[in-house]
């Protein structure tokens, strides 16, 4: 586990603080406070997290870049037959104004209580648009033949329920509460224009359960997405953000998978095995081969007879980007909808990749995945949709508005 | 809203903290540190809260006097046809187990991966039985009558999907990730001896989103839980906790009803209907007759015309206690299923009331409401179950063991 960052601010009220770590004993016993003498307030004040906000308006939509929430809810609508280009239009100005204020923390126009979105925890909305859009606008050409037609993968098991959808709506939160309030006050202002598909509920550990910028780990115990680009870096916006047609640019590619997780025989096999089969190990994330969490594994390392430690199949082996346009951003969150009546778990992953071109990267590795993952053993793709992400907007445009005009 | 309790412990490494309030800055101002004069460390350092555990062992079990956390499974079993008490003794034993493993952060006996319970975030696992294990082991008479009898209200439209169970688990924490854990591997360790009724998700707002002791809102907007008495005090224990027969001594009654939520209708009603039908201010949760969030509304007062103020269906003036058995504590959370096909919400709360004495708690309060609650408008009773929750045990010892032998 890599140091806690230094980025959150907190308010030293006295001399009863607990220590974090030994290590920092040193500089901490050299605090002093004056002017409070009150037994009360020789401890610490939390500041409450709720009312962190993310910016709505920029260059580039939110719920990419940020650091992914605790808790997210990815919703597939299926416009009316019958929609057309004004439809949609209404449909996207509406929405992205409801979106703008809600991260705002503020209600959508004309609604009541201003408590229920007040603490957006780091609320934000991401829309994404189908094949089904593009067709009702009278664009279909538009539509990139990557998101209209992924390829099917030999271990797929899509089911048509966790499938599809003509417009996504991703809405990520620190806190379930504003989550639920910001799904439910988008859906509303949509029924009239569109069915829902499917909805998704997914997780990651709570805010502040571990040091901020510690890799999230899965069901699987593994810490996930490990690879994924820095922030604010010129490798994060070649990965991520499409380069054009005009109305692309500054926008990205989704590729969301339903990933079953078989959590049954995966909590029994050994430890070895699972960590030959990731190429990482379990504790700490770090490469078989040695090395820390961002290392990547030695393939060309052998043991004490000569054999290659690290297997062909090894996940991260097969995973990791070969050339420069395979790279993605790795999104994911946990599911969990619960046991089955004879008490076998409905676990998995909502991987959600952010990429400049599905066709050169998603695409890509996956064909590599699906032939040789060594992982493929307790994971079932069993829901996929692809979506084309519009670059952000500014205040008084709309989310699409250079593709619907 | 309340002033923040002083309860959390930080560190502080500098003098770069952010002040949570102007009136502390006097106080703030005469911090100094010693001993490291990197800039790196001029901020606070995050203590991660996710090591932060909740005994298991004690005379009552958890999560019933700890605060809510921030989400719920609830978890109803059935015991298989012809279970008998070697079955129960055998699963509550392991059960048991689990439960105090994993809050304390370890993996249940033969587990792997450490890492997964690890950071257990306030874990707490409660155990309730419903008349069908009174019945199994053979004492159908011991299972009080109200927990076998509820009284059917002229309002509810239960549902059997979300009602009854033999055997009751509530799995609470502040991370969904250990949480998932926790639940997933007492199912496993439960399914040779009984099978999954029903399982239900809630959450809270997040730890931390608002200072440590607020109460919480509901998906109403509506401060939900003010009148429970204050932990650790002789009412705390004198409404919570049983004084008898002796099996049940320092244990409760659970009541747990799953309450729809008209949310359509309730967003579109405005406020001052709101307010009075609950008697208290969306804001605050203070009465609408003055005063703060802890005071009961003044039903005495009258406006400029000589009218009343608080109806005397007001939610508050229902539901409040006339004599102290009717005294519950209220350990609720908000649902939200996501939305059906044409967008209508799957949203209300999953209502845990802990007493000593359902029939002279809930059966009388909710007699009331049944009959004249304002609120009646906008909730429907959905699902009902009730358990007797048995006293907490000693290492060694397992839940239910004076029952159960």
């Amino acid at each position: 586990m890599s140091q806690p960052p230094l980025s959150r601010r907190r308010l030293l009220l006295g001399g009863g603080a607990t220590l974090a770590g030994g290590g920092l004993a040193g500089a901490a016993a050299g605090l002093a406070l004056s002017g409070n003498d009150s037994p009360a307030v020789s401890q610490v004040v939390e500041e409450a997290k709720g009312s962190e906000n993310v910016a709505f308006y920029g260059v580039h939509q939110p719920g990419i870049e940020d650091a992914a929430q605790a808790h997210v809810r990815f919703l597939a609508l299926d416009l009316k037959p019958g929609s057309d280009v004004e439809h949609v239009r209404r449909l996207l100005r509406l929405l992205t104004d409801d979106a703008a204020r809600m991260m705002r923390g503020e209600v959508p126009l004309a609604a009541n209580d201003p408590e229920l979105p007040a603490l957006p925890s780091r609320l934000t909305v991401t829309f994404g648009f189908g094949p089904g859009l593009f067709d009702a606008i009278g664009r279909p050409d538009d539509c990139p033949d990557v998101i209209r037609n992924l390829p099917t993968f030999a271990t797929d098991q899509l089911e048509d329920r966790w499938s599809g959808g003509d417009l996504l709506i991703q809405v990520c939160s620190d806190d379930a509460v504003p989550l639920s309030y910001a799904l439910r006050r988008l859906t509303r202002d949509a029924r009239s224009l569109a069915t829902v598909r499917w909805c998704q509920s997914g997780f990651n550990p709570a805010r502040g359960s571990e040091p901020a910028g510690t890799t999230h780990r899965n069901l699987f115990g593994q810490r996930d997405g490990t690879a994924n680009p820095p922030g604010a870096t010129t490798e994060f916006t070649d990965t991520v953000f499409s380069t054009g047609p005009d109305w692309l640019k500054g926008g990205s590619m989704l590729v969301f998978r339903r990933i079953r997780m078989d959590l049954d025989d995966w909590d029994d096999l050994g430890r070895p095995a699972k960590e030959m089969a990731m190429a990482r190990k379990m504790s700490d994330g770090s490469p078989v081969t040695g090395g820390s969490e961002q290392d990547d594994p030695d393939t060309a390392a052998v043991d004490q007879n000569g054999f290659p430690i690290v297997a062909q199949e090894a996940h991260v082996v097969q995973a990791t980007a070969r050339v420069p346009e395979e790279r993605m951003l790795r999104r994911a969150f946990s599911y969990d909808d619960g046991p089955s009546a004879d008490g076998k778990p409905d676990c998995g992953l909502l991987f959600a990749a952010y990429q400049a071109d599905a066709a050169k990267a998603f695409v890509a590795v996956q064909t590599r995945l699906a032939e040789a993952d060594a992982m493929n053993e307790w994971i079932t793709h069993i829901g996929s949709a692809t979506f084309v992400v519009p670059p952000g907007c500014a205040e008084g445009e709309f989310i699409g508005q250079a593709l619907v005009g």
